[in-house]
């Protein structure tokens, strides 16, 4: 199967698509990322992810000429070409090859790659629920940048791992932040949602915005507060977001049921209502660029 | 002038040598490194940095061969070569090429990557003294593992750059932990010298180590222990230490002048005792080799 991969404005075979050692993105982690879902050979909340990542290119203060119709365009020869039916697009901009020193260069050319990837989730995960396990929070204080200095994320991920979970949540001065790659939610025994506020604590993202929204729409009560270990282990029901997973019950956290450890109603609801929303939202990219 | 770079088993052109896109390192920052200075063709302190880059990689789990003589023939392989009178050695171990997941590849090769640098450092700054910038610590709370997750690091190098300063002192929960890239002392006015205590708050630094040892032998007053901003400015001295820079005085913190704002009696001391080990040891590589 071709495997085409962009990278700093060319189009190259996925295997051939190699940087310098002295790209800061490698050295540093002087990089940012996304990464949008494709459901369908369609990706999801193109808009929402694009603006994120221009926004993580301020934050983080790399010059960047940024085109969104490019990148859109960018994403749909991908998809087409790469077959991507189910999967998702990476994208990573990093401050580009210089000399190793820890201040930025005076004069740099941002490095840029796009790939794609196939993605064939086990349905059961969704039918059955997963386990997650808790852990210390010990990630940098501005997790709100989608930056790719994710080595606290990755071990975090590992100890889910290798104790048979599939998800940590990470907990910060006794509160429950965010999973090592996703966002937690709760579901009270007052069937009220809660999930942690977007602040420099947690990454804002984008299918947890895009939730929120439909949630509001469809009149649940829902809170973006701080939740500790006690009330997770207490709540009626939990689940996950990501862009990948899209909303995934939780039905154990760290070796207790979640009510009788099955998935729960209210999120059985939210499942569909989010599927909902993608199938009706699929085809935003195409639909785009046939107006610009 | 010849640039010949190692990596993966390979002496290739520096500008050759690259990496592929799906590299962890480049990624997710899954990766340690560690940097060696040399002077007049001498590695210095190579078995303490080879000791900390094997620690390194037990705490990020990277299972490797690790072979401390191989290191060492390849580092002096490199400086001949390459011509390297003053400069470094930079190592780079990644847990190596895998389909972007969290967690780690059931099987893995790590990438690895020796290249050497040409440094000039000008004489001045040790004359003078430099400024430094005090800012909060934003970091993870694993700064004794030598990785490349260094985002917040170069971010706070920038800002002191973008004030005019030389580094950035970093503070958290109201005490200097160490520099962006260097660790951090003062000397009180009972010519005590402190700095701050090597635990999961800070990198231990091969220098600070090394320095630490001298200062003992040579029976200076020396207390390894949290010190907080308003010492800083109330010191009667104050420098940093970092591999490629050794003993640096710090004559300006925050716009505020250390003691009459130069270089003070007792860091020029220092100076000449760390300046006196490194000519006396710099030839530790090929004395050991000679003996393996």
């Amino acid at each position: 199967m071709k495997n085409i991969t962009f990278i700093n404005n060319k189009f190259v075979k996925h295997s051939n698509a190699k940087i310098s050692i002295e790209d800061r993105g490698f050295l540093f982690a002087d990089s940012i990322y996304e990464l949008i879902s494709v459901f369908d050979n369609n990706a999801i909340d193109t808009d929402q992810h694009l603006d994120r990542l221009e926004s993580s290119l301020k934050e983080i203060k790399i010059k960047y000429k940024f085109n969104k119709n490019k990148f859109k365009k960018v994403f749909e020869k991908l998809i087409k070409v790469n077959n991507v039916i189910n999967g998702y697009i990476y994208i990573q901009i990093t401050r580009g090859v210089a000399e190793r020193k820890h201040e930025f260069p005076k004069n740099y050319s941002p490095t840029t790659i796009v790939f794609t990837k196939h993605l064939n989730i086990d349905k059961k995960i969704y039918k059955n629920g997963v386990k997650i396990i808790t852990i210390e929070d010990l990630r940098w204080l501005r997790r709100d940048i989608k930056s790719t200095s994710l080595l606290p994320n990755i071990l975090s991920k590992q100890i889910a791992v290798e104790k048979n979970a599939f998800e940590s949540w990470l907990i910060d001065d006794g509160v429950i932040t965010e999973g090592s790659s996703s966002n937690a939610w709760i579901i009270t025994n007052s069937n009220t949602i809660i999930t942690h506020p977007a602040n420099n604590k947690i990454l804002k993202g984008v299918t947890r915005e895009t939730l929120i929204k439909i949630l509001k729409k469809n009149n649940f009560k829902i809170k973006e507060k701080p939740f500790n270990l006690i009330e997770a282990k207490n709540a009626k029901e939990a689940f996950l977001t990501s862009s990948t997973l899209s909303v995934l019950p939780v039905v154990k956290i760290d070796n207790y049921n979640v009510s009788n450890g099955k998935p729960g109603d209210v999120t059985k609801k939210i499942i569909n209502l989010y599927n909902d929303y993608i199938f009706k939202n699929k085809s935003s990219i195409s639909k785009e660029l046939k107006i610009a």
